[in-house]
């Protein structure tokens, strides 16, 4: 029985070193010494860390000279030299004050009167966590950091490119397996267990969100899922699935028809497939985020459909609630930053058809040096149980 | 095509008038004129609120006397009608600024000169959204409430007793799926794919957290779980598997031994299974929750093992990323609340054996009026493949 090793990084060491030599070279622009990092997202990027617990506090300090250090569970602790390249922790039992030890392990590492950036809008770095931090360092300057490591997160080295490849192959494998699980009579749950079966099976490790299976009425409803339903004939069953390799999502919609599709819903097949085919065409280095949005909603406006969402959103790393990165970079408007080379989007010009129900055929897609290409591959189409 | 009801709620009416009566009483008790919650947990206990996509801001507001309103985002609001009782909302679109309409539903509800409580723990309800919202209303005057509608969450009805033994049924099912795939030469996905293709199947919906698939050495790590490893000869492997159905856990671990079971192993099982047994023989209500702990803790120290956490927690309504509500209250050193009839746990006396890896048998129980009832239904024992 082998013990862990820090062979099970991820990815080389030299991909860590770069992450964290750019992140340096941003603290210093910005006059920061070192940074508190709370996401899991970025302590993962930063570090090979994970793991489900991070509803304990977990942060990762990152100092400008010196060597980063992280607190974290004591339960936990056991990832750091299993799955990182980080030497000092500083764990915290259960019955501690996570602050405190934070606090104490950043006077130890002599960082008390240092300018210190924190994430302020991390949702797992709480309110009361961070007035408990910031108030047991009198002698520190404390600065939003919010966003400094994302910034790096939104370009993709080609190694996590690949990862994004094997999470589209078992994104495709459970959306294939959904496909031809539907038909008249199949319970919701069923599709969801012919999904799930077929996407680790292929691969996938557990996603940031499950799957969503949606059928008849129930697919007009928010991001609703399986929740037991029967199919029923003329049914619209609205799939959408995300696999996950090294944290990595790739993500598709699909959308099956029980028995004929009415002309109706060919239409807005249509309209997606012209608005899809329009955005591949059209996305490149250097056209603006919304220029792709506009495009796309010009061509849903003729027809007869409205468009459900933005036009498409960054994926990546992802831990739950959520497998998007949409709020590093959408296709939407106001969005106007120049898509770069690396840059991967969940593409998803989807519409509802009035008095019918939602028509969503989408792809998850990296931008090239000139143009883009599309990671996910299941027929672009929809099908017909 | 039927549309979406009031009927749809996951209770009668009467359940969910009950919970806000008992919340107002603690409001009135605490001098709040309302209350702005924020955890989805909360919000699907006091309305059938739910959705996955509470990666967008949005909080449920009651008043002392008059209607409760939400605040959502624009694309989720269909869960309201479909879903809820709640009369009013107020969306917002992507491109709003959520704490200006929820700053401005609250002024339309005349209650911008109240004292009111919020939620200032949640992950959901970020330091720059408080801090938003209160800004904004300056004439009211804001006290913290986190735990209100905890406090009322910690006690389960009958109702919602028969919604986890729901859980537990689906739970048994995946973990005897799992535990029929485990053999040398299998992967860890495999298994994964097995169990969830079995837990689905039983009427899961999607957990909070995945299950827990760890092989060989990763079964030491904290929280490591399935990541393409392939069983070999005298592993053990480490199952723990949650269902869910209407949002309610039910959890149990299982360990199964490929090949023969080492002695230093079945001195493990025994230690676990002896600790079980006292602690089912003790809860009661009346008793302190700490003091199930320091039984665990005696019978487990007689051993040469080690206690691998707290000894209980209270599991009920989940949404990631935790499938259990430990800060609730949970069997540990500190917890002295007494134990009531209508609590729900999950009991984890699980132990490490040193040099050989860890030994968990666990069960989901509810406290009974003269003691508990196991819910989770699967060999309590080491299981051998």
């Amino acid at each position: 029985m082998a013990n862990p090793q820090h062979g099970d990084l991820v990815f080389p060491i030299e991909e860590y070193q770069e992450r964290v030599r750019k992140l340096r070279e941003s603290m210093a622009a910005k006059g920061m010494d070192a940074v508190i990092l709370a996401m899991p997202q970025d302590l993962f990027y930063l570090t090979g860390y994970q793991t489900p617990g991070y509803y304990w506090f977990q942060v990762l300090v990152v100092p400008l000279e010196k060597e980063p250090f992280m607190v974290t569970r004591l339960l936990e602790s056991s990832n750091i030299p299993a799955r990182t390249w980080i030497k000092n922790s500083r764990p915290y039992a259960d019955h501690e004050d996570p602050t405190k030890i934070l606090a104490d392990a950043i006077k130890e590492f002599g960082l008390d009167r240092a300018t210190i950036g924190y994430d302020r809008d991390a949702y797992f770095f709480r309110a009361f966590e961070q007035e408990g931090v910031i108030s047991k360092l009198p002698n520190a300057k404390f600065k939003n950091c919010t966003g400094i490591v994302e910034q790096l997160r939104m370009i993709k080295s080609p190694l996590e490119i690949d990862r994004m490849e094997r999470a589209a192959r078992a994104a495709d494998a459970g959306m294939i397996a959904g496909i031809n699980a539907v038909r008249a009579g199949v319970n919701e749950d069923e599709i969801a267990a012919e999904i799930h079966n077929a996407m680790f099976r292929a691969g996938s490790e557990w996603p940031a969100m499950s799957p969503f299976v949606a059928t008849g009425w129930r697919g007009a409803v928010g991001h609703m899922t399986w929740e037991h339903r029967t199919v029923e004939e003329q049914d619209y069953v609205f799939l959408e699935v995300a696999g996950c390799y090294n944290r990595y999502h790739a993500a598709l919609m699909r959308t099956v028809t029980v028995g004929e599709t009415p002309q109706r819903i060919k239409d807005g097949e249509k309209v997606c497939l012209d608005a899809m085919a329009a955005c591949l065409e059209a996305i490149k280095p250097g056209v603006p985020a919304s220029e792709v949005d506009t495009l796309a909603r010009g061509i849903i406006a003729k027809a007869d459909v409205e468009q459900a969402a933005r036009t498409a959103y960054s994926i990546g790393i992802a831990f739950p609630p959520d497998w998007g990165e949409g709020h590093i970079i959408s296709m939407r408007q106001g969005h106007d930053m120049p898509l770069q080379a690396g840059m991967t989007f969940h593409l998803i010009p989807w519409v509802q058809v009035p008095g019918h129900g939602g028509v969503g055929i989408t792809e998850t897609i990296v931008v090239t040096d000139d143009g883009c290409r599309v990671l996910t591959n299941v027929d672009r189409k929809v099908f017909s149980a």
